[in-house]
């Protein structure tokens, strides 16, 4: 990788050394509010791992529905292309199959949050926002996958693996941001992997009208990320960023 | 500089790699709010510069008024205290002898510190909160400070230098947070400085029971890294923090 | 219906064509809330739905518990009683029996919501607020009254009848306003409707301290309508109104 | 006018049946922000009046002063520029030549808004938001604009003319809504004017990358619309919309 | 005085012992909004000082100017209902003239209330609140209030007196509270000197309106007062309150 | 009991005259949190209770799984700990053992609580923030406790004793105050009962590095009560405090 844009020529870029875990409601969630950062973790040759926590078969599947698919014809339809969606963005991803509209908060499902957090070693995990008045299934997922976070740090929670650090968890952007209280405070330069985002995108072609939606959102925080960043001169014209909501405090060594 | 404790062991630390600005309503402000971030800018071989918009000679020297000493005694005990303060710190320090109690927002006011940032061409600017309803200098040095950011950003803004890039803001902690509306998104490492900032208290001899108070308030902040840090294996136990909140977004080529 | 008055003489009214569907935690909440509301849709020839998750037997009847009455009897009583108050209003009313103080979510009165909403096809939907510190029955049901909602847009959600629209949702006000941080952003004028609502009122005779309370309360609301109407001159002196809070977005062809 | 695709099909639109009162910072911001608004208010016969308090001659010229035009010349040009945008959208405009960058809050200034006020009889104003960390000169002209119409309505106050009703005032979106806590309360369906509001953007040559950029955001903003818009089925798929957020209560006959 | 009836029976009242301060903007304001606390100060036999900073000559008295009187003619009449009422609730009033709509903030004007506050050295302070989207003197009022009384704590400050201690700063109720973020945190018992606040209110014939209105409202705050009080069964079932919102924390010896 | 330090010197203590409840998550947390307020109600000779939904066995007992105890060893060494620091401070403890990490919320449990407020008939109640982004056991036990003490005033709910009165709720201090919106407005004086408050800590043995924690967060909240105590020349310059949020309004008749 080359120097990072959004800093300085004679700084070396921050690193989060582990691997990036997501916890997703629908299969697809991933694609269109962090593929980008899943993306960049992957370029960087660190793990990237992908929760589903449904399959969206219910809720975001509304042309399959209108096509007379079964719901067992659904779920493959949506496990397959959110593979090769993952694939795309070089992460893996598993399906919890928990089922959606209702994804319903049981303590079966934040243990399985909570083993997965023990085994993946997150240091980064990217969930979504606790409110989002137009879809229930974003807050549940966004509540177990903190609770499971915290549960996993606790060396008495009974699981497999060693208790978890403290990484920090990220809010990824909602279709509606203000609408659910989404204020963001990090702006992430996705530039380098815009392509491959895109190419993440087109692998759901039933949602083909989003390609181009979160491209222009994609440009629009870019726009952003130009005028926040401190000396932007180096930063490309026509940059493109991802935003995000820090659930906790950035601990750094330097202010910038 | 050695490895940066909050990050991984492989991750060199993020830098800003220029100039440090720092708008304090008062004389003192600075040492006891940001002494920490001064000192790890002069550490790493940055300018750091400290703008005092007075010297703090009614509200805050009551000692000095206490022992009958003149309005011009106070002023220039205050500017000793701090000079000798900054220079513990590694920064330079102006006064610009604005009055305080209150300190009046003017035009002109601003204007000064308009050709300050063109001169010092910050890479990051530090000054108090906007709410504050204890002590009102501190959101009207806030507001003056963002207020001449921004107009040295314009071409148009007739003052001699360049125009400005987009340094982040950061507002740092006042003596009542929570009364401040002050919620802590970013906790600085001042570990490695730490011996240095408590030497620039100790310029401070008026306000002996600061001391303390200050050293317990980077204790209890480090034992926030602590806790807010992902990996942090790495930091050791007694270490020092001081808090911040950012006015714009992080823009950053990494989540971490 | 004649001239709309708090629009301008050459304005016609606005008209929301479909059916009215209010979600209540108890018996009673409907009437002094909303009244105006329902017998503004009755009025319009529109059909209103009411919605009782429970009778209030427990936690909104204490007097009929200190006269010694059982629980089947307070049930019945209350029941009659709002059956009595949605006639006065126009309105038809349906009780779920779920049981009050605590009245508890269950995924399977979500789902009977849901069939409620695909079968009213509502054009505008009411419910408590979603903060109520001395009540958790009226969060309770609104949140579940908004999961319904949502759910009942989606073609995938098993249940009969057509996807719903996206029919906006209002919060009535709820007995300590502020407490509850309801901040009115609509304004309802109900003087047309005025006798009616009052009437209704009078159908629930363990309340008849409320009767006066909820008569002021549409005057002080009443008062600020003509604060905030745009050319107020129309108005009557002694108009009544009701206040609400939106949960989306409103969507118009036209700002007035 | 036909229809208003936002209503069900028996719905009359409402209607604001006086003039539009649009209060902005610099020339140019009523295009970006608030055209379409301005286009359906003129298509309907309404007046419609833009005051630009200044002409955004040193703050929002960065290009004219790259390429060395003179203060006079760049002020010549914006009025030039925004005179033709205004023409294209069918309001008349007045310059005030405040300055800008700072404009400064004077009562002399607010003076000249009240008579405005009094002059125009608006029944709706349009102004920036509160709160901007990117731009004092917005929330500057939105603190006047809503003195203005406050000191207006008051029969004391020595200007000509009658005192003003009480106009809804609804602030425009400002360039980074979500870091200026703007969170849309109402959605705009600007899809019939759009025509007009393109052109008057082409307008504006300098600034022609934000053609585009505004371009998507009112596609962003139809898409919201939709989402949010009761009975949908009768909105276009490309329907364009304008986001505002009101200060004071909407007033209203009817929930829709 | 008796028992108070919000604290058990075996509770000796809290007492505020020193004198109460009332910063208003208008002639008027006190008594609406205060009176009740004005009414009890005195019946303790403690002093109660009220400073109008305006008569709200242009603002506040629209039936003197529909009746064609002069601005000297209404700024004494003004005057002399305050007078009036102040008398009958057993307090002091003060008239700065500083004019209304706009009041305008000046250091001169901060200067007076600092000065008062040396003189009175109140143990409390009451003043508007700082936000009012209706009236922008109230906040003006506000601000200049909380900065003298802060600026009175200092020893520096030039003006007669000692330094002020840090009495509690009480924003008492807007007009339409919710608009104006107000959020009750202070219910204060006022029954037992209802009737001399209801006579007060009547010193002020112009305002016949607001008499019942206020009275209604004092109910609607005395319900609350008997929701929130702990052993409330020695409340009287027709208790009268004031709703109030504190600046700074409560100091207490005890939790109640 | 000498007279209340900040109260003035003709001042009467205000007093609390019943029991005091604390319902907390984990053994512990009612020390560190609350253990001064407990102290005070002991002093005054008012019965205080502490429930301790769980013994903290999972999530607050590191030392002990890494010391290789097993779960029975750890909740009885949790118990005896808190069982000798209730009876240092001078209260009654009682243990749910409803297991913690996570702490799940159930009807049952919440019956508990009602049956534990109508037996105890508190005058104040004592619990955690509703919001808690480190620990997901501390809302939890908020929201069952507030939920309890709501269905406890109820003459329906069928529990043993009488309804409930409306005693007053405080969220105690959570360890990092500002991420949990935790904006302290009352400030409690523990300074006569400091050295039990200590005592109560030594109780803890595995949480050693929290007794000077704990110490430092007193003297700090103590600075705070002196700033905000209006004459506070009572108040000792080494004053211990601790701090509060209510969540409902005070009740009072006198401001202060």
């Amino acid at each position: 990788m080359t120097t990072n844009p959004t800093s300085p020529p004679d700084a070396p870029a921050p690193t989060a050394a582990g691997p990036l875990l997501v916890v997703s409601a629908h299969a697809g969630d991933f694609v269109w509010r962090a593929g980008g950062a899943i993306a960049l973790t992957a370029a960087a040759g660190r793990p990237a791992k992908v929760v589903c926590l449904s399959f969206g078969e219910r809720g975001e599947s509304a042309r399959a529905w209108r096509e007379g698919k079964s719901l067992d014809e659904i779920k493959a339809l949506r496990r397959s292309e959110a593979e090769n969606a993952a694939a795309a963005l070089g992460a893996d991803v598993e399906f919890l199959d928990a089922g959606d509209y209702p994804l319903l908060e049981t303590p079966q499902l934040v243990d399985r949050l909570v083993r997965i957090h023990r085994e993946v070693e997150p240091a980064v995990v990217l969930t979504h926002t606790l409110a989002d008045p137009y879809n229930g299934d974003h807050p549940a997922a966004a509540r177990m996958a903190i609770q499971a976070r915290i549960l996993a740090q606790a060396i008495g929670y009974d699981a497999p693996g060693a208790p978890l650090g403290a990484p920090p968890v990220f809010h990824f952007e909602p279709h509606q941001p203000e609408q659910c209280d989404f204020k963001p405070d990090t702006l992430l330069d996705i530039t380098s992997v815009w392509e491959r985002k895109r190419k993440a995108m087109e692998c759901l072609p039933a949602q083909e009208h989003m390609w181009d939606y979160y491209t222009d959102l994609a440009k629009r925080r870019g726009v952003q990320l130009r005028r926040n960043a401190g000396p932007n001169l180096g930063l490309p014209h026509d940059c493109r960023a991802e935003a995000f909501v820090r659930l906790y405090p950035q601990t750094t060594g330097v202010l910038a």
